[in-house]
């Protein structure tokens, strides 16, 4: 089946969906993106995903397109047309096309809207959380404002592809004081031995994970200890267990740190309490009907 | 006359270059690009933006798609069918088109290339070089590479944009340290009250920028003492002179920062000197006939 995406009001073969050349996100990576877990056919967070892209949309001063009532559409309808059980919709915003200029176009200058869905394999995900992954360490090169989430991400892009050629499955950014600050697209965790659960303040040079904000609802709820802090790889390689978290993976156990064991090298407790009330709990808002009734994938103006 | 864009082997009218939305420049700004002046129809410093460009490739890993030659007889048919006499040339190449994923596509994927021309006025950028110009100084915020010229461009639009608002021409980057990296999207140089010419190191957070390279051998050639070392703020704001250099403008007085006055407040006999030497030397290349003697704008398979 071909695939589908939306692009400012319309929905195409992704063959054909393009951006003309000077779209501002290809000339200067000047857009913000949304990656949302499909689970059985429903968003997961959705209201906290676009919440977040308000507020990266605010940061950068783009004005929203759209309001989230048509996001949501527009994001329900990629999932039904690519027809995704569980997997991912992707969304992203760009402040538009303009004869190139660092500047922003003129006011009034129409934002790009561009969304895609992919289908995942649940059980091979579940599969690699249980065996737990191996991570390398990376310098922290990146921007001063990964906070916000934009579509600067080469140095994501070239600390993953480091990690791949080393035979792990992904990289952790370790900044110039020694302190981890996040996954190449995840948020890093670790259980300390008093039994702390540890992750950088979100203000902190790290991304706001939806995923770790639902983790953090989540630990209160189950009695575990949530410390918000820095921490350095020193300690993680120390810790008692680490993972990471982001939408496409939940909770995904670290047993391997640049080549040392973390803990006794297999998913610990913890993790694996977690990434359970993760995957266990019920999806935050209802399976889509679909909007329109017909499921061809055909252009509509 | 409508604009021509070449794009992976056409010419096509700007309106129709268009790329998909997984190019990868538009989805993780994983591409590179090279700006380079047009002079009375010839293109200016060919052979080091060509090499520049070599090296950005070579850094991210892209393979080259297009030898020299090629590249440099798509540049000059974009600047022929544009009818572009003085003004710039435009060169993109991304890492191509892939399903998303961080990490590198397939071995093969084709780069995406793109090439777009621009006339300007080189009147009115005189008048502005006469005048001197005005900046302001923001956080440097960029990643760890700006050694190379990667479309991670985003904090250099943000901070040329916070200038324009506060009513100044553009933006010179300050770290943490106090020292001035380089400007919004040109290098940046001071000359000391020894008659010292100095500008940042180029392997030091700072751009390799070939007009700065070019200005380099003509100080040499003049008997003016370079002196290639970080400066800090508060040395720019008590020098002689300060400018900045960039291909589409030169060489660019800087007569006042922060509000505070540079030397007496106009353009100095050095930068006006070097300006002059620049702009008069001769074209670095021959002017273009054309590869093809018609004048169509159409597309070329």
């Amino acid at each position: 089946m071909a695939r589908i995406a939306y692009i400012n009001g319309r929905y195409l073969p992704l063959s054909m969906a393009a951006v003309p050349i000077e779209d501002r996100a290809f000339l200067f990576a000047d857009g913000v993106y949304e990656v949302c877990e499909v689970r059985e056919g429903a968003l997961i967070d959705e209201e906290r995903h676009l919440k977040r892209l308000a507020r990266s949309l605010r940061e950068l001063r783009i004005a929203a397109p759209l309001g989230d009532g048509a996001i949501g559409t527009i994001l329900r309808e990629v999932v039904r047309r690519n027809r995704v059980r569980d997997g991912m919709v992707y969304l992203q915003i760009t402040r538009g096309v303009a004869k190139r200029n660092h500047a922003f176009p003129a006011a009034g200058t129409a934002p790009t809207v561009v969304a895609t869905a992919y289908a995942s394999d649940p059980a091979a995900i579940d599969r690699k959380a249980a065996a737990g992954i191996s991570v390398m360490t990376v310098p922290e090169t990146r921007w001063a404002r990964v906070d916000i989430k934009t579509v600067s991400l080469l140095p994501n892009v070239l600390a993953r592809q480091a990690a791949l050629e080393a035979g792990k499955s992904d990289a952790w950014f370790v900044n110039a004081a020694g302190e981890v600050t996040e996954a190449a697209a995840s948020n890093a965790w670790i259980v300390t031995g008093g039994a702390e659960v540890v992750t950088a303040p979100a203000d902190d040079g790290v991304l706001r994970g939806v995923t770790r904000m639902v983790l953090i609802d989540h630990l209160a709820a189950n009695g575990l200890r949530l410390v918000e802090r820095r921490f350095s790889l020193d300690e993680a390689l120390g810790a008692k267990e680490a993972f990471m978290t982001s939408a496409t993976s939940a909770v995904l156990p670290v047993v391997n740190i640049d080549g040392r064991p973390i803990g006794d090298g297999k998913p610990g407790p913890v993790s694996r309490q977690l990434r359970t009330l993760l995957r266990s709990s019920p999806a935050r808002s209802a399976p889509y009907a679909g909007a329109l009734r017909d499921t061809r994938s055909d252009v509509i103006p």
